[in-house]
């Protein structure tokens, strides 16, 4: 197996004592229940054999440390105060000594393990310290090894056919810049090529904000999307309405979503027609809207709305019509991207002809970006998309060494193994409390799994006094999210706590 | 003199040989000029004593490395290809052995020097290692010590009667997050209160991107203003064409900039006059334009748009009618803030009775968001203002080691004094070739002094055959924006490569 293989190789590095492991102490720590890893061997040897809860969450001292900081930042949306240092692997610590399985991860984040003992040696070396305090501009002034950087890293995983990359912060802007490569491009199409000049109208209308300066043009993206919440991708984010209310949007057309039943193999027709209609919808959209779309942005799983999914058919589809009507295809893996669903990039579960036209990551990068491939994408003229820092090459360098933490482990094979037997466990949980484990999703994507449930706050909150932090998606998912170096005995523990949340 | 004594006491700490250094070699670097430091003390003492110049930038080295470069990233926009390694203090170097006195500093970002030996002691701390591997989602999962970071760095310099913070990655994400608590705010005064709930109209609309959910609303900016180029941010930047060609925009509404006229002193009353007319003109659009305003923004400097200038005068105009109509009042310190001008924020030059509503920041404190005091801006909600990172705390632990270098070496103060004695020595420049020099500005700022050229592109390229790199703004400016660790010998250094260039 490959994850024997490659926990073999970790060992002689994440078994030495490491600074921030002389830090940790984890002799508190006391297995709530150890699941025997039956012969599988830790990616993390000194790893907590299990969960500690020892107070209520929040704490005396979280509650206390909570207090003090609500004062100067707004906590209401804090789940859970942390302790990083004392943070390990696939558990995350509190002020309290609880030490929790974090299934969450920051929000589908940390990608190989808190306090992972090789990103700390990349973040102690020279190279990380020149490039935290050395920040440059880098559409100005790179470094010297910046093509390095990048062909060593962020380019070395790029999704088939996309071979260049526009560097952003994070999701957000990531997806905004692909959006603006995308209206340039429509334009430069329309006006006839990349040579041609840009009318006088162009420039005196796009200076106050009209058209054809600024163009009635949109992009188009589907209803419980989530695409981020500054102004251009805010007004592609059709989740929730506490993200949307009060903030101006753009008059963008949002397509259905197809809503598949489960289990899927029980619904296939419907499922069918579902994505069929949706295909037409956005057909319909592209030719008829009074803003033309020049691209749809999609998400391989619909993440924040509630962890829908559609089948690679209907991907292969929309690859089609986009083709068909020359509108850009944006695949957005900021959640789904890095592993978590079996394939490095969860798009590769399509099997598309040609690949998207962008893809947008962060997240699990650690850093963010498009990917694209097609020369006709990079703005014909300089300074067209910039801005003075264009990303961050500290936060590069950590991608390259999580990129080289994920080959070293093979954790994305890993991922996809784990992923399996989870799903066919909880699948015979499901069976076992039909009421409680509802349209179980994910079968095939790796970790990336979730089911409803018929009280989901409460289960999410009894979930940490069993030892386990998990997060939940839409109005009654709940989500499933754990790193890449989540193993079977994590899965096992995980099991035991899902169990016991709906007993109780 | 402050400066004085604050080299006096950087000594033991500036002239140990750290890894850096022993990597850094400057046996080759030979001064093209060194002016006498005139009794000053470097706050670099091993810094190169002047630039080099050894080939045409770019050199052999530097174009092989940018033509690899541009097959995976555009490279059009290159200024100058860099070695951070060996860049120290005000001097930046180029993989050709070429050493620049660097004025322009990262686009104004970077604050007390390359490599600076405090600077690279924070990053190689555990406490960095640690913010950078377990990067947290902030709003979910703040770390037990975010409190601490925040109130010994960000908050301990916030503006007067500004103690509450937002975090965010970088200029353009700091001002719309401002932007969407001005929204907010406004819309929760309309509903009658935080404790009024969102109609079901409000939610349903918001949802469709239609209003009132997605009010018909907007930020009121000035012409030749630049706030950034994601969507919202660029509909209010409106500096260059070129940032906005083919961006859908927000019909928002843009007011007359006061074009002052220089000298100051001989154009007293046309600059006046200049001023209440632009005043008159943000009255007019707040009270009349089809999407009321509900926030104005204004950088205190107009700084990509060209170094525009008004008086304190016209900025405490601004904040009574801003005041008398309700209306919020964002200034945009991301260029002018952390010291250049002189005081640490460029609006404490005004003398304001009330502060403004809300300051946002970025480049020099390498971190970036918006400071803010009025609860009221806190939305009634938490997940309202929200996104996965918020930030940075790594980049948060780096500004607070910029603060304490910049309060340990006094450099607020010292900049002061430098700027006035740059801004002096340029002015006599200006006298002697009146044609090259022209509407100097910037006096008593601190060194955030430009002047216009008339043949601005080509000074530019010829500053770096002298040995410096300079940056220009808007249409013909030179902008000057060196750190705060620049000094009187670096001024006289560069005095001497101004007037080359203009003789040349």
């Amino acid at each position: 197996m490959a994850s024997l293989r490659a926990a073999a190789r970790l060992r002689p590095i994440a078994s030495r004592v490491t600074p921030f492991q002389a830090q940790r102490n984890y002799a508190a720590v006391a297995a709530v229940k150890t699941s025997e890893p039956s012969g599988e061997q830790p990616f993390f040897p000194d790893e907590p054999a299990g969960p500690t809860v020892k107070t209520a969450i929040p704490g005396p001292q979280s509650k206390k440390a909570i207090e003090e900081l609500h004062k100067v930042f707004d906590t209401r949306s804090l789940n859970m105060l942390a302790d990083y240092q004392k943070s390990y692997g696939n558990y995350i610590a509190d002020p309290d000594g609880n030490v929790l399985l974090d299934v969450y991860a920051q929000i589908a984040s940390i990608p190989v393990g808190y306090s992972n003992p090789a990103l700390h040696k990349a973040a102690l070396s020279e190279q990380m310290a020149s490039a935290l305090i050395n920040r440059p501009a880098l559409g100005n002034f790179p470094s010297h090894d910046w093509a390095d950087i990048l062909k060593t890293g962020i380019l070395k995983v790029a999704p088939k056919g996309l071979d260049q990359v526009f560097t952003a912060m994070a999701g957000s802007d990531a997806n905004e810049t692909a959006y603006k490569a995308a209206f340039m491009w429509r334009r430069q199409h329309e006006r006839g090529g990349a040579h041609v000049e840009f009318s006088e109208e162009d420039i005196t209308s796009s200076m106050l904000n009209q058209s054809p300066g600024a163009p009635q043009l949109s992009i188009l993206s589907f209803k419980t999307a989530f695409h981020g919440r500054l102004f251009g991708s805010l007004s592609t984010t059709r989740s929730k309405p506490i993200h949307k209310l009060d903030i101006p949007a753009f008059d963008w057309p949002q397509a259905t979503f197809p809503l598949l039943k489960y289990p899927l193999e029980e619904h296939i027709q419907e499922n069918q027609k579902a994505e069929q209609e949706a295909l037409a919808d956005v057909e319909r959209l592209i030719t008829t809207h009074h803003l033309p779309p020049c691209a749809v942005v999609i998400e391989p799983i619909q993440s924040e709305g509630g962890d829908n999914h559609a089948s690679p058919a209907f991907f292969r589809g929309l690859r089609t019509l986009t083709k068909k009507h020359n509108v850009l295809l944006i695949v957005d893996e900021v959640q789904t991207g890095v592993g978590a669903t079996g394939k490095f990039w969860a798009h590769e579960h399509w099997g598309l002809e040609s690949p998207p036209d962008m893809v947008t990551f962060s997240k699990k990068a650690q850093t963010a970006g498009y990917y694209f491939g097609n020369p006709e994408l990079r703005p014909n003229k300089p300074y067209r998309q910039f801005n003075t820092w264009m990303g961050d090459p500290a936060r590069a360098l950590l991608f390259r060494a999580i990129i080289e933490e994920i080959e070293r482990l093979d954790l994305v094979n890993h991922t996809a193994q784990v992923g399996n037997y989870l799903f066919n466990e909880i699948e015979k949980l499901a069976s076992k409390y039909p009421g409680e484990f509802m349209n179980l999703r994910g079968k095939g994507q790796g970790t990336f799994i979730a089911f409803d449930s018929p009280r989901r706050d409460e289960f999410l909150k009894k979930a940490k006094s069993v030892g386990v932090n998990i997060g939940g998606s839409g109005e009654r998912a709940v989500r499933l999210r754990p790193m890449l170096i989540f193993q079977k005995h994590h899965a096992d523990i995980l099991l035991d706590a899902l169990e016991k949340i709906v007993k109780s």
